[in-house]
This record gives structure tokens, sequence and C-alpha cells, in this order.
């Protein structure tokens, strides 16, 4: 890490509380109105005043209704007050009555909330191709305006489908002297992969943002983090990753010619890449973190297309899962990554422990190997000495877990 | 299919029990030379005069040794007159010593059976990384005289590692009123994926073929079925397809120019096809054969790149195993294949089953389409409406058993 990315890491607080209502003047809920049996299944997130917002979307060709709604939201001025998201159907493949639903939902919502009806965004995720009930939907609805403020935890809980747990988080520095804040919100799980997989992530800042700095700075950040982490290799219809910065930290507007824009920025990527690792680490099934680390690649692309071929591996995934060190399969997805390397300059280690030098294994202690791979966060190095390129991806091991999970999701 | 196509089907004899060396003047076989415990692990198919030959090779950068030798010896006269292969060790990321092995593995070969040098191919497959057994190989080479022609069956099973069954294959048709005989051998089973994966298959004919038609025949046929097939979406080290023709059927020799030419070409394709299928279901852990055809797309490219879209799909394969409709599933992984087409226009049927019209799902009766999932062979049809493209891709179903082979295959 460069020296002055670490110094700025230092001075970021990181709450292990903390969520989206963590940066002044967020509040957020969730609900149950039916769409799933028991789970809390509606959820929103809502700023005392309009932000500057900015989103990135999938890149699968069958993008959802709620996508198309809230891209035409954010379109017109740039801004968004409020959020809302629904689990369990995710109006995809739902032709002009899932566009139609999507509309109602964001007008019903707005109208809740009293705000301008293009402040507001629409997410949706579960299945695919079924309509949304929206009866129940907007019974749940009408019920936000009692419930507005019945916490974070409820909010990050009712975007979830087969996630195992609520994924928020908080960090808090100064600029300007004033304390800023960004929180995060996310849910993964399933059909995750590099551009955007079945996951969700809203992110909210008090911080005072121009509107063109926070849209570039998201969709550099992203290609970083979420774009970096991969469960199965399926990319999702309903992808979206959403900021809102609502200025109430009070600093001067960031943009990349203010001094302490490169601090915003760390701080932006620090929350983008803790959500995705959280993704990656409950992915279906997962039982582990996984790690890979290339450097030496001819540059940061080639870093990254062979750190997401070997993250991607089902055959890594499952030699992980099963804490068998077979560097092997480590070395045949790097070589099937498409990218310009020379075989006999690569090094590869599991943790600290090296299994291949210059293309050809090195002898190591099977056992060591063993129990690093059993760990709960396993990181995967790959030197290529072909140059400066590096990148990281995340993703997790393949189990029979995630078998049984998908042979029996819908029915 | 074109209707020229089927009436040389129907001039096309298989022969269930067919094999290597059902084309004249070809034997084979195959012995335990204890790189395994007990399975065959040493086979060989030989010609009595040497043939025309042609190659495909792994796209992986760490080609393994014995890819690097096969090929030296082909391209000195495009000839070869034997082929050994071991199963156990791959001789892959084995640095010098590997290469120096798998010319010592060709040298002994060649000298056991009295041809050049570079007549004689060889091919490994098994576990990356170690050396070969040279000292058990070369006492399997010592016998293989003795037991010269012991059998098309035995070379099948030595040449195998995790899969399930032998796959052997011949067909028959008559050029120049001669009749000519195509037969193949294949393994498969883990890393597979299109663009060759751990596979190996060696097709031997009778054919009088010249070398340059031959080699851009097998290029092309490759294309559509090894490059078509996935188990796991794993490239290895070591995947070759070989075709030998030793011209013993007598017929004019074969080239584009020749009117039986087309014929010729069909056979070929037939045989790759079926071998192809064969390696897709008995894939590591799979219970059925799954196909994916794709027609209306933009173009032959584009139809590729969608049908190994779904067929790679962990979401679909998964949905098979548990005979789930999952259609969703399906769409999703023809949107996200980077490749142009309209959403509003896609038809989804599995089966004789649609379940998608224009986008959007259909009712269908949930029992019927579980039970045609239930089936050994499942084809999903994707029509675009986009244009004349079409392509099919073959893999299978992933399951509990994919897990535990691949948790627990090298240690």
């Amino acid at each position: 890490m460069e020296s002055n990315q670490l110094a700025m890491k230092e001075k970021i607080h990181m709450l292990t509380d903390g969520n989206v209502t963590t940066p002044k003047g967020y509040t957020a809920g969730g609900l149950h109105c039916g769409i799933r049996k028991r789970k809390l299944d509606l959820g929103w997130v809502y700023s005392d005043v309009p932000a500057q917002a900015a989103g990135v979307y999938t890149t699968n060709i069958f993008q959802a209704a709620p996508l198309k709604v809230t891209q035409e939201s954010i379109a017109k001025e740039q801004k968004l007050q409020a959020i809302i998201c629904n689990s369990g159907i995710a109006n995809a493949c739902t032709g002009d009555q899932g566009l139609q639903d999507a509309y109602e939902m964001r007008r019903h919502f707005s109208e809740a909330l009293g705000i301008e009806e293009h402040y507001a965004a629409v997410a949706s995720t579960g299945l695919i191709g079924e309509l949304l009930p929206m009866e129940k939907i907007n019974a749940g609805i009408s019920q936000i305006h009692d419930q507005e403020n019945n916490g974070a935890s409820r909010f990050e809980s009712a975007i979830l489908t087969t996630d195992t747990k609520e994924k928020g988080i908080a960090i808090q520095f100064e600029i300007d002297g004033k304390l800023v804040s960004i929180g995060g919100a996310a849910k993964g799980s399933g059909m995750i992969h590099p551009n955007m997989a079945t996951m969700l992530s809203f992110v909210t800042t008090d911080a005072n943002v121009s509107d063109q700095a926070l849209s570039q700075a998201l969709k550099d950040i992203t290609n970083k983090s979420f774009n970096m982490i991969t469960v199965d290799g399926d990319t999702s219809t309903n992808d979206m990753v959403l900021v809102m910065a609502n200025g109430k930290a009070d600093n001067d507007e960031l943009n990349p010619s203010h001094p302490e824009w490169n601090m915003f920025v760390e701080g932006l990527n620090i929350v983008c890449e803790i959500l995705a690792k959280e993704i990656a680490r409950d992915g279906e099934g997962a039982s582990k973190l996984v790690e890979v680390q290339v450097t030496g690649a001819v540059n940061d692309k080639a870093a990254q297309a062979i750190s997401k071929s070997v993250i991607s591996s089902n055959l890594v995934k499952t030699a992980v899962h099963g804490a068998d060190a077979n560097w092997g399969r480590i070395i045949t997805a790097i070589g099937y990554s498409g990218q310009q390397l020379d075989p006999d300059k690569v090094n590869i280690a599991l943790g600290s422990i090296p299994v291949v030098k210059n293309g050809i294994p090195v002898s190591f202690s099977e056992e060591d190997a063993k129990n690093y791979l059993l760990e709960d966060t396993v990181v995967i190095y790959a030197e290529l000495g072909d140059g400066d390129g590096k990148a990281t991806a995340w993703g997790c091991d393949l189990s029979y877990e995630y078998v049984r999970i998908n042979a029996s999701y819908r029915t």
C-alpha cells in the first residue's frame, strides 16, 4: 500500500456498530409487508434533505424494472432523498406491468414521505419473472410514516434474500475540520460476479460533494470493490449501488480540486470494500472469505482479469473448501485468464506459505497449508514478475451447501 | 439441420461397439505401470504405417510438457504413427525436468515400437506439478511389445482419471466406393471448459486425407464440438485432440475439392461431437447431459457465446440438478453473455415446454417441467429472434458429488 494511503487510513475511524443512519440527517427502517413468509421484506432509507446521488447498475442486458425507474429519478437532478427496497421478488423480466409496478412503488413511497417523486429510488431483489404483489407493497408503504425511524438494522434485514447476516458499516473522519460520516448497507449471497451481481449496496454520507465528482468516484471505486467479488459467476438483473451525499457535515463542497478530496475517496473506498468483502464472505453456502492478491502483472487490468479468473474457479473454490493446498488449480486458472504473462516467473503463496516459485512447485508442509486453509479468511498471493500491475479480488469457497441452496431455491 | 447434412447423416453407419481400432491398420492397448494404485494408467494407439496427423491444444498459457513434445513431433512431417498416454500425473508445471521426461517417454516408446521418434506423440493427464515416475513408465513401455494389441477398451480405460466410464465410438461410411472408418476415444471429467479442457481425445481413421485439409477440418470441428462443452469452467494445461489418418481405406486423397469431402468432414464432426457429449455427460458428479441450443442470434459467434454462458452458469446447473424449472437463471445467463440481443424477443423452452415468450414468462405445468428435468438428457432452447446465428453447447448439472470429488481430489 502507498504510504499516503496508509496515512489516510490512520485518520479514518471505524464504527463497528455504524450503519446508514450514522451520517447526519438519515433515518432508516424496515417492515414485513407479506412478500416473504415471515422475514422483513420492505426497507427504506430517508434523508431530511435532498442529497446528491449517484448509482451504478448491472451490466446484464435484462435490467430489472426498478433499475430503470431509479436511473430516471437520478437523471433528473442528480439527487435522491429516499430509497425503498423490497426482497422476495426481483421485478425482473416482468414486461410493461413490471415497469408500471416500479413506477407505482416509487409514487406511493414518495407520497408517503411527502417528497418529490424523482427524489425517490426503488430497488428489488428476489425471484425473477414474478410480478410484485402491489397490494401488499402499497399497504406496507402506508405504514412507513408511523415506523419511519425504526432502525437501520431493520433496513439491513429487510433487503436480504439468502444472506445469513445483515451487512452494515460506518466510518468517520474529518474534512475541513468537520466530522464526516459514511455509512453503508448491502445484500448479496447468490448470483454474484464481477460487474455487479445480485447485490444491492446503499451508501449514505453527510459529506457535501459535487454531483459529477460523486458519480465518478463511485464508478472508480465500484470497479475496485463490488466488481471484484464473485460468488458463483452469475451477474444478476437487479444489481445496483446507490450513494447519497446530503451535505449535512457542512464541509466545503468536495471535488477533485479540494485538498482533502482523496481522503473522502479513500473513505468511500473503504466502505465499499468492506461491504464487498462481507458479501463475498456471506456467499451462498460459503464457509470463508477467499482473497486473491495479484501483483507484478503487466498492468492493473491484467491483474484484475487474473485475480478474477482465480477467484471464479470452481476447482480452486472446492479445493479451498476441502482445505486442500491444490496450487495446480490456482496456476491453471492464472493460465487460462487470457492475459499476457511469463509462466516461468510465477510465484504463488497461500498466506505466508510459498507453494510455487518461478512456475514450479516448492516443497511445503501440507499440514501447515491445511491449517491455513481452514482459517476464516484465506489469502492467495500470485506475484507474476512481469510489471507493476496489481489487483485484489474476493470470493468464497464452493460447498455442498451452495448446491443444496441452489438446487431448491425457487421451489 | 440443413437437408444435405441430414442426407449425409443417413449414409453414416454408427458402430455401437466401435473404437479407435475399427479403422483398418490400428491396434491399441493399455496396462498398469504403477502410477495409479490399481487402475490401468498407460495406454497406446498404433498404426501399421505412418499416418497424416493433426492436433489442437489447450489455450492455457501453462501448457504441459507432453503437449510441447507432441507438437514438435507433428511439426516435422505432419505425421504420427503412435500415441502413448499416461493417467495419474499430468507432467504440467514440471519445468525442464518435466520436458526431459516427456522426451524420454517419447524416445522409449518409439524405440519399443521400432518407429521414427518424431512419429510418436505423448500425452499425460492427472495431477499438476508432480514429476512422472520415469522408472515405472519405462518399465511399462518395455511391456508394450508383448501386449501390443490387448485392446482398445484397455486403451480407453488407461487414459481416464475421475471419469466413470470409457468413451469410445466408431462410424463407417463410403468414399469413392471404399469403406472408410473413423474411430475415437476420449477422457474428460473435470477442468472442462470451452477452449480445450482436461480432455484428451484421440481420433483414428483409415481415410486418405491431405495434411492441410485434415488440420483445418480438425480445427473447425473442434470449435463446434470439444470447445462447446463445459463441466466446470476450468481450462486445463494438458488438453489435446489428435487425429491420425493412415490412408488404408484406399480412397483418393481427400481435400476440399474432392466431391465427397463434406461427407468426411461430417463423419469427423459426428465422432468429435459424440465424444464431446460423452465427456459432458460424464462430468465430475454429473447426473445428466445438458444441451443448450441457441438460434436466432445476430450471428454464430454470438450464439456460441450465449450458449456457453448458459451452460457454464452454476445457477442453471444447480437448478437442473434440482429439477427446478428456474428459467430466470437461464435468461440471466443469456443477459450477461455480453452479446447484442433484444430482451423483448427472447423465447425459452425446456424440451418441448415453452417457459418464456418475448422476454416474459408464460404459464406452464411445473410438474411437466420437473419430470422433463429429471430425464437423462435435458435440452434448453433459446430462440432470440435477432438473426440467423445458431450454436449448441453441452454440459452437465452441478451436484453435491462435484463438490465432494473436488474438495478431496488431491489429498
